[in-house]
């Protein structure tokens, strides 16, 4: 279906790009599993990737033919009060944009034998060619290498900001990671890269464990092994609680257990894992004995302030990225990748080219 | 019944108390009527108190009989982890005291016919006199009025600091009061104080309106007057959500619109309200979108160093007290007061001497 796509020209202020790499992340997968509206469909999927400008519409001066850009799913106007406060990277535009379906599908430029295709989280990167707002590009050093800087488009972004940026883990703290995706193994690298002591992964698959050990990783639970609530069982690992839990998996048990596992006082618990089919639930007095429930998306990164910064952090050698590619495929073999997630079957991020 | 209570002298870093004053708080209440394991009774109730020095036990050094003090249900030990870092001011001590009912027994000094009765909270102060430990005793200024200084035993402390500490509310800022109780009305004391532009308060007795306005509220909502969700109204009154909200009814549902009346981003929702009975609930994208939900005891304050301050700033005309109270009765009436707050009847604090 991918070559079918036909994708339009840079209308004002938009920038065609060619997709040069794409990742994989659960939120395509559930995107595609677990959305039920039918007027979502047909959607292309993909939103972590990295290209090449192709051609730039009336009103761009910051973009040029041949700039290497990432998409930025969570786009930064710059104007709205949201981007103006230091306070949240949750710019307007992603909610308008999401709010209203009818508008998505207008500011589409794919399409299909005439047919408009929704462009998923505003970007759509399962494809040759895509457009975008200049407000949700950003341009990154000439000498990054695409095909690992793709992983800056959504995932890594994502974990490492909910440590550094959303929990501000503290150095000489106890974290805990639900979930060793590319999300939580970055969150894993976050809560390392801001001093924390004692890093506790969880994780129903342990085959996760060893990648997630070269990440910083110090405790390792797997549920399974344990006839206890496991919020139980790190309370008794640490004496009371970790500090801080992130939570990477999309599970609204797991988040209760992310809550539940911290500390009270000061206990902070970040919700990364996207699902919005169940309430999710604790008691009262988990929140008034001083424990924090939050949560964010990107990591909480300005994005387009901040992945060029990543993007220069990974050229010199203060971020990992290589690590978190566990399969090279081509764009052909997408299903497989698909099928691969589904199955837990890799460590990581599968990144097509 | 009250007196028949026998008090026992004080042991070994204790000190005994002469209560001259003491308010009637919802937590009483909540026990009275939703405390449902029989063992927690008999116990006296009562935790907001004012009172004099009657003796003190062995090794007590701080305080000599004659001393004006005010009881701490939440006791300050200064010794454990959670008295030595700046973020909480929930002292261990009241985690294993109510953890352990047992020691909570073996710990009272209140006794009838040779029966040992519960110290509610450690303390229990409708009695004529109490034991406490020293580390839930605060002096305070030989000056101050313990017929209105009482308050700051529970109900003033926790709204203010719920506000100021926990919410941390910025000046400018819109902020929701769920609940005009004492708590709630000192909450919109909190709020004001902090420099809040706009406090919009809710409470499903309209009578609460007049006295919540003299605090500083500027907007007032019956639920009963909308047949939509409060966290709509308040969303559309605000164009979007308020920047803080305070929980001060006990109620899982208006905990969950609280939280949902908040904007996205940076929205902060404090439960102050106690209830432990219910699971309470949300969709996980109200906090991925960035809200965060916490909560506190006796509004953050490190009981035994805030409370002299408290009452300082009582003395020196930046706290209202006198306010709060809308009736003044005599300890024999108190179970008239209890029907009062079932009922809703009074504005606020009712206050026995
Ligand atoms: N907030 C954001 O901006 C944002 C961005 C990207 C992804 N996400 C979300 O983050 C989550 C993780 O994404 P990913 O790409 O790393 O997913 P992934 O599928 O690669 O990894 C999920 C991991 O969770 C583990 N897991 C499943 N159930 C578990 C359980 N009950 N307890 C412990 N571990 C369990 C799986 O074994 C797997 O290792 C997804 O929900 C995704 O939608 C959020
Ligand atoms: N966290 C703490 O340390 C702490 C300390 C003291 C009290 N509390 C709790 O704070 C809460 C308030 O205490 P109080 O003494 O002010 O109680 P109160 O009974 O005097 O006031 C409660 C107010 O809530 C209103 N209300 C009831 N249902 C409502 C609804 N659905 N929507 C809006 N308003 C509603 C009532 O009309 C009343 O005005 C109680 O739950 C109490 O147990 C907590
Ligand atoms: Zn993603
Ligand atoms: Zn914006
Ligand atoms: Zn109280
Ligand atoms: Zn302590």
């Amino acid at each position: 279906v991918i070559e079918e796509i036909e994708v339009a020209p840079p209308q004002a202020n938009e920038v065609r790009i060619k997709i040069v790499s794409t990742a994989l992340c659960h939120s395509d997968l559930y995107c595609l599993l677990k959305v039920v509206e039918k007027e979502f469909f047909p959607v292309v999927l993909g939103h972590e990737a990295a290209g090449i400008v192709e051609s730039v519409g009336p009103g761009v001066t910051e973009f040029q033919p041949g700039d290497k850009v990432i998409p930025l799913y969570l786009p930064q106007c710059g104007e709205c009060r949201f981007c103006k406060s230091p306070k949240t990277n949750q710019c307007d535009v992603i909610w308008t944009r999401m709010g209203s379906k009818e508008m998505a599908l207008e500011k589409s430029r794919l399409t299909c034998n005439g047919l408009k295709l929704r462009q998923f989280m505003g970007i759509s990167t399962f494809s040759e060619y895509t457009v975008a707002h200049q407000m949700a590009v950003a341009k990154i050093d000439p000498d990054a290498p695409l095909d690992k800087v793709c992983l800056l488009g959504c995932g890594v972004c994502t974990g490492y900001g909910a440590a550094v940026n959303t929990a501000k883990v503290e150095p000489g703290s106890t974290c805990a990671v639900f979930g060793l995706g590319a999300v939580g193994l970055a969150a894993v690298m976050g809560c390392e890269a801001a001093g924390a002591k004692r890093i506790i992964v969880v994780d129903i698959n342990p085959d996760k464990f060893e990648k997630a050990r070269e990440f910083g990783a110090t405790d390792f639970v797997n549920p399974k092994d344990h006839n206890k609530p496991i919020s139980q069982v790190l309370m008794e690992m640490t004496g009371g609680g970790v500090d801080y839990s992130l939570e990477c998996v999309g599970d609204v048990e797991c988040m209760r257990s992310a809550l539940e596992s911290c500390v009270k006082g000061w206990g902070v618990s970040v919700i990364v894992g996207l699902t919005d089919m169940q309430d999710v639930t604790t008691r009262p007095l988990q929140l008034t004995s001083g424990r924090t429930w939050t949560g964010c998306l990107f990591g909480g990164f300005k994005s387009k302030d901040a992945v060029p910064k990543m993007v220069k952090d990974y050229l010199e050698k203060k971020l990992k990225l290589d690590e978190f590619i566990s399969h090279t495929m081509t764009m052909d073999e997408i299903n497989d990748a698909i099928d691969l997630m589904k199955q837990g079957k890799w460590y990581i991020q599968p990144q097509l080219t």
